[in-house]
């Protein structure tokens, strides 16, 4: 059975000051701390484009993994809906390419926002076993400031830049449990690019987000036939802390189980989750955690990961 | 195990006249059916998007298995570089919205281009397993129409717009075998879009085709323990009448056996091996059929299905 093995990220070291940001916008720091979540946001430099910004995620993968050779690769997902191109090629080959990994290697990008690496984990497993394939990489990397317009209250002090690799593959310390998923394109509109420019009705997502991860994940607890007191921890999407707040609040049990760390990150999109796995899940002595993806499309989806 | 159960349509009736537009660059019919291989190439109106081409064709597979509800269905992918939007959202939150799909479908965008079929199927039934889902839609549609430059002659006498829908799903009549794929991403600039325009260099794209196609479908015989006979026909990407004639000739073992269908179509990416497979495979009395799609990446993936 594939499984989760090891993750690495990459956050650009430049970035913006939200604290100066928000002065902009008559925002204290109460508000940029206990609202919007991040008093820094990482941001790629203009010459980085999104497949560095992959390699960078990729390199810290190999370089914490020895035993990890990029010859024995032969699957690779990128998850964004912000590659260097414009629609093709896709960013995954030009990351095969700049990794110097085999050519025998599978490589596609999948498009996805906030609920990216939910659905790409199973993505990459599920793909990995019916193709017979070992060692996959699912890199997220979605870069914001390519889209936000710097004038956008209600965008600008939210996104950080950021990229994440995880290694599947057998033997792995951390299997996937049960999932499950949802979209709903009615809501399309709420987040979305037009000539350039990313749009968020940021209440409506916010409404959405309230209105479905609670109960998604009393759903996917309940037909594992779990409880909240199986569950080691809850990592969900850091849209902002007002989100991460008011999901784990409306989600009653337990609220202090849902880690909320994203003070120097901001809302890194896809990258969220896997920041959270790598930095306090994957070498804790955690047994069960529960993940929750959501944004774009609208789309989102929760699973279980558990050490077997 | 997930397979194919129906694969269904879209090809839109309007169209250009490729005799016509071969004239318009000296070109005469012998060219055009001979080395080209389409007389006619079918284009989308201009108020349909690519998601529209999608509803097209999944509303005719529902059509054609009236046993298949649209509550029913829990997955749908859509392949496509050609996406209704700009990165984000996803063409398939948009298509659940249109289908009156449920909103407990997982659904997401792979980006891929001519190669995208073969991988699609492993990427579906792999995530079907993956997390449980029952029936799943592989959608192609990448109307390249919207990216052509009709005065380049490379490539305007080349492409259709077409899409198709297959439903993949448990007692299928065709499981998928043994697949191969593969990834050059230095080959990325011989294939890409620039400011909205399609560009490709053919030459570069043929040569690739020929080199890595025959051995490819040689390699995953041999590592099936097959030889061609054991093989009824081959469904190898429709990129234009040369490139599908020379890989028959290269591969040299029974070159009849290699189909060729695109005189009303054209090079329709990742909908050509799908749209072989609805008018020559399904229904037919073979048992054993092999796939290759390549391009766009570079990419390129081989599979074999079969009858259980």
């Amino acid at each position: 059975m594939i499984g989760i093995k090891s993750i690495a990220s990459y956050v650009p070291a430049e970035g913006l000051d939200n604290y100066a940001q928000g002065a902009k916008f008559a925002k204290d720091e109460d508000f940029i701390i206990g609202k919007i979540g991040s008093a820094f946001l990482p941001r790629k430099s203009d010459d980085q484009e999104t497949s560095d910004l992959c390699v960078e995620a990729a390199n810290a993968l190999f370089a914490s993994n020895p035993q990890l050779s990029r010859e024995s690769i032969d699957a690779l997902i990128v998850v964004t809906q912000n590659g260097d191109e414009e629609g093709l090629p896709h960013t995954a080959a030009i990351v095969q390419d700049k990794l110097g990994l085999s050519t025998n290697v599978a490589a596609f990008d999948i498009s996805l926002g906030c609920s990216g690496y939910v659905y790409g984990i199973y993505a990459l497993k599920g793909f990995m076993e019916a193709a017979g394939l070992k060692n996959g990489l699912l890199i997220t990397a979605d870069p914001y400031s390519k889209i936000v317009d710097p004038e956008d209250r209600n965008t600008t002090m939210l996104f950080g830049d950021a990229a994440t690799a995880t290694w599947m593959g057998e033997d792995a310390p951390w299997q996937l449990g049960k999932a499950k998923f949802g979209t709903d394109g009615s809501g399309a509109p709420h987040l979305k690019v037009t000539d350039g420019v990313f749009f968020m009705n940021g209440r409506q997502v916010f409404n959405f987000a309230l209105l479905k991860v609670p109960a998604h994940l009393h759903e996917l607890l309940d037909e594992s036939g779990l409880t909240s007191a199986d569950v080691d921890a809850y990592c969900i999407h850091q849209g902002s802390a007002a989100i991460v707040d008011a999901v784990a609040r409306r989600f009653e049990e337990e609220p202090e189980k849902f880690i909320k760390d994203m003070v120097e990150t901001g809302n890194t999109v896809s990258s969220s989750i896997p920041l959270l796995l790598e930095k306090h899940i994957l070498d804790s002595a955690w047994k069960r955690v529960a993940l929750s993806g959501f944004g774009v499309g609208l789309s989102w989806g929760s699973a279980l990961i558990y050490r077997p």
